[in-house]
């Protein structure tokens, strides 16, 4: 089950990158479940990770190499089927193997190689399976084949997401591709988000970092299907300046802001992808918290709601309980001014200054509780910051999956 | 659907205390619905109320009335069936005139009358159903029936919930028994979690406030249903002082530790009970944190594992994911040595040293899964502090009393 969604868009190549996918017989279905995407010299990358202090093997080691190398870049290897977590010494050494193979392959600095794994935790990696699938890769890389990439890196994810944004800038054309799997712990052992992105612009290494932080906060951060964190999560963008642009260097300059507009756009959609792939997810819920005092407090109270199992079933039964969601808001740890809040569901004002609005009727709540598309507007009447999360509903399917499928 | 429970237990008359509860129509069943307890003179009372700040008219008065009366407290009335919560001004004189209704019958201050309230929210409460029904409970009181006391402040629950405990204080015998409803925010407009607790010791009020908060710390604030906190949360502790015991003044005298133990005995039978009890409920889970830093740390780790709903539907499925139990560890926000993390389910190892005991074998880890109550105890190599917590497995029936139920 997943929220209507729009097919995988026709994504162009981005300069400077070439990829290949394959099945190596991680996955017992035979579907795809690795990935490779090599990268021009000189590109640069930038690194966002679980804050879960159990950590997967190729997180830890992604963390460490992003430093080591200045935030160079030349391949990328990702598998899906098992999650190389909670192994031990054992699964550096099969993380530090791999990506010995794919930099000797493609002659390039170790570490300049990085990884991400998604999958089982616990279960050893059987590690000759990708290591022996790396030539073909390496021999089959070719400038585009995004809907593939997006296929390999999938688990329980019941479609593949891509989205793509082109810009100008400096007279050049840029590309901004993206791909994404899966939403926090959605699976049996199948945990994980993961995403990469990449541009052919060309930016000022620690640039990058602040331009993902600013976009991963505005996207990634801002969804909830079940509210757990993996031990694998991972968000990489990869820049290989190979556009032509010139180099941007400053993120309030117009093209900074230009890119970084565009990236946090590209960011959402797919963000909201996940969550329309939530598992069991029959509604996709768009919470809104206006009038804040700043950002920061907006977004806790907007995921608050977001993460309440009471909203959350609410959603997925069209019943208008707005009486949850004031109490989620209560409950977010922000100091409030009850009597000063307003809340609508969808156009429909139902409190204003913490009580009831007399001209409210549960009918019209329901009209929009019954939709697919839920929006749940609060303010506050403490500010002007905002902050909008995105979520879906709690189902029998999601039940399901997480407990009668068993590991 | 609940957790196999003990039979409300037989319980005595406390000194200085009397009951009498009726239907007053608030509940649409026609079932018991409303609960008067009146205190002899001299009584003191220490309160307890949510977090949350969007607060029930009753939390409002009840905070304001125990500093007013500096902890003296001769009457409680208890509604269900409507939680006079966000209903504005209206729902402080509502509450208002019920408190002055009791203060004149049972002719004693109104300060000295205390109020809660569960039920519905943002539901104009139709006060003169509990006004007309004061008289005939002022007319009933007598010494015991806390089966029906208990009955009366359901909403959802199964089964009423009751607890006791008899202690010798200085020779004299002392009662100790408490009555509670309802886990968080359990059900469609059905929030909140009451406990009132009674006894016949003479304790000073400061005194009171403070054995109160470590009972309900190692309790009512350890267990978790679905991690909702409601409008309308409130424990409240009553002494009369009729026992004859000497007066209670030092925490740390053997007085003072045998009521305080006491009362969190009788605080964990109650609170036990609500989890057994949740909705949905088919496994009882208790979640032990061992060798960290300090208490707070481990409380705040096992309150991760035992809130995750991904550990929850483990738990329903019989499904021994160990892996959900260290990821929710880990994003706890406690800082951790993933290294020296150690995990049992019931008594079998499974972890030692950050990951799997070659000796474990799935089949002993769903041995245990497949029992109605489950111990997950995990090890963190820190410290000495400890703390159990106790949860529920999240089942088809939560979704279906809170997604296909309509308000």
């Amino acid at each position: 089950m997943a929220v209507t969604h729009s097919p995988f868009p026709d994504l162009p190549a981005v300069a400077g990158f070439r990829l290949a996918s394959t099945a190596c017989g991680l996955k017992q279905s035979g579907a795809a479940d690795l990935l490779l995407v090599e990268m021009a010299a000189e590109s640069c990358a930038a690194g966002l990770f679980t804050r879960n202090q159990v950590v997967a093997a190729p997180v830890t080691l992604c963390r460490h190499r992003l430093q080591q190398s200045k935030q160079t870049a030349r391949a990328l290897l990702v598998n899906a089927g098992n999650a190389n977590a909670v192994n031990g010494e054992q699964g550096m050494q099969d993380a530090l193997a791999l990506s010995r193979q794919v930099s000797e392959r493609l002659q390039v600095a170790d570490e300049q190689v990085l990884l991400a794994s998604t999958g089982v935790i616990g279960v050893p990696l059987p590690v000759q399976k990708p290591l022996q699938a790396i030539p073909q890769l390496v021999a089959a890389l070719q400038p585009a084949g995004w809907d593939r990439a997006a296929q390999a890196i999938m688990t329980t994810d019941t479609f593949a997401k891509g989205a793509g944004r082109t810009i100008v800038l400096g007279g050049a054309t840029v590309q901004l591709v993206g791909i994404c799997k899966g939403a926090g712990m959605i699976h049996p052992d199948m945990a994980t988000m993961l995403a990469f992105l990449f541009t052919d612009a060309a930016v000022d290494p620690a640039l990058l970092q602040s331009m993902l932080q600013q976009a991963v906060e505005k996207s990634f951060n801002s969804i909830s299907v079940d509210g757990d964190t993996s031990t694998n999560d991972t968000v990489l963008l990869f820049a290989s300046g190979r556009s032509g642009a010139p180099v941007v260097t400053d993120l309030a300059g117009p093209e900074g802001q230009l890119l970084s507009h565009a990236l946090i756009e590209l960011c959402q959609e797919l963000a909201q992808a996940i969550v329309r792939d939530g598992e069991g997810a029959s509604k996709f819920i768009a919470i809104t918290v206006e009038e804040a005092r700043n950002g920061e407090e907006a977004k806790q109270i907007a995921m608050a709601v977001a993460k309440s199992p009471l909203v959350k079933t609410a959603c997925a039964g069209s019943d208008p309980n707005w009486g949850r969601i004031l109490a989620a808001v209560g409950y977010a740890g922000v100091p409030l001014a009850a009597d000063r809040l307003s809340l609508w569901l969808g156009d429909v004002p139902v409190v204003e200054k913490g009580g009831r609005r007399g001209s409210y009727t549960k009918e019209q709540g329901e009209a929009v509780m019954q939709q697919e598309e839920i929006a749940i507007r609060i303010a506050l009447g403490l500010g002007e910051a905002s902050h909008t999360v995105w979520s879906c509903d709690l189902t029998h399917g999601y039940i399901t999956i997480n407990a009668e499928y068993h590991t």
